[in-house]
């Protein structure tokens, strides 16, 4: 970040209550990209919705979406708004899954396939020493081969009823809980680094202030004129 | 059961294939009284068939449904099916929620609230060593301050983002998946009693059979007769 990108920033900052600045630094100090999540091909809103609310609810920053037959959809309103605070990348034609594949384990995940057909370990004893991404893909169609191939393990979660799949975003939730609560507790350094916050931190802010745009316009007209700026508790204060 | 129930019984199952069989016997081993779920007011047929498609998968047999304003529906697209798998106690005007507690404490359950706002133990700490019924409320709502008063005590899911609810299917699993690890872990007498097996057993062959009031009526007629019964393996072994 420049200095006048940090300065930008500290002036936008000023226009949010402390309630929310303390918030925002309360979800930070808790997101991590050591579990990251992966959506195979999804479609139906209300399923996208789902998971990204439960990673959002879990401390999960990013979401991976390949987007095979199926463009990935804006659903701010199921997910009650929780896409807003993520970081979800997109993995598109030629060849997503592998593009996708090869960008996490080039950034060190192992690819962890959640099916319930594998012989596979439970979520409570996957490995959180090694940074992971857990793969789901859509309740009707299950993962691909491609993926399957793709991946590096498999995690399944028990079950004992006539049912034979989970809603997915049940899945999600039962895979990342223990995942999050086993990173907590042990020695990890899971947390984002200090540029990795700063960064986020930014964009959240730039994303909760309705008008950031003529906000950000007039602290650069003051930057030219050289006019120190008002902001909402100096103009308070009567400054 | 009586004796010529125990006969219509024996020769329902055998309209059943062996696999069918086998797979009954199967999740009749898993199921559980121990734990049960409360659903206070539920109403959005999608929710209430994520919950009991949840309760199917980890061997929830008992499901409660406080109705108040709202009648419980029946939903078996969504659930795929759960419910029909599923005990479900309706419980209704007037007080449904008074006799809901009621009914169960006298049973022997503590009632667990399941809420993101008490001062309360997460899942995995949950005593299991005495029945529980968690009882969850709609996510819109939660759970009303009545049904607070009348539980025992209160499981909080620990969450760290945004979001201030879960979606209810998936605090659901996340409540009853652990209890049900530890429950099958422990020294607990967790299964369904052999009389409670068969009475449960003998619904869902029931329920599995397409035309059973017509074999139910035929078997009675034999009786009548007291002509010896054709099942369809003897039919296919020739007597």
């Amino acid at each position: 970040m420049t200095d006048s990108d940090r300065q930008l920033f500290e002036y936008l900052q000023t226009f949010l209550t402390a309630d929310r600045q303390a918030r925002f630094a309360d979800v930070l100090s808790q997101r991590t990209r050591r579990i990251t999540v992966v959506l195979e091909d999804f479609y139906g809103t209300h399923n996208i919705g789902a998971v990204l609310r439960t990673c959002d609810a879990f401390g999960i920053q990013d979401v991976h979406v390949i987007e095979d037959e199926h463009e990935f959809e804006h659903v701010p309103e199921i997910a009650l708004g929780s896409q807003k605070w993520l970081t979800v990348h997109r993995h598109g034609a030629p060849h997503p899954r592998v593009r996708c594949a090869t960008a996490l384990r080039e950034a060190g995940y192992r690819l962890l396939a959640v099916t319930p057909h594998a012989d596979a370990q439970p979520p409570e004893e996957v490995d959180v020493a090694q940074p992971c991404a857990l793969v789901f893909g859509t309740e009707k169609d299950g993962l691909t081969d491609e993926i399957l191939s793709l991946a590096d393990g498999a995690v399944k979660i028990p079950m004992c009823g006539f049912v034979e799949s989970l809603n997915v975003s049940v899945a999600a939730a039962l895979c990342i809980y223990p995942l999050m609560r086993r990173l907590h507790a042990g020695p990890y350094d899971w947390g984002l680094t200090g540029e990795e916050r700063e960064t986020l931190l930014y964009d959240w802010v730039r994303k909760s202030l309705p008008h950031v745009a003529a906000l950000e316009q007039r602290f650069r007209e003051s930057l030219v004129a050289h006019d120190p700026l008002t902001s909402p508790q100096r103009a308070a204060a009567g400054r």
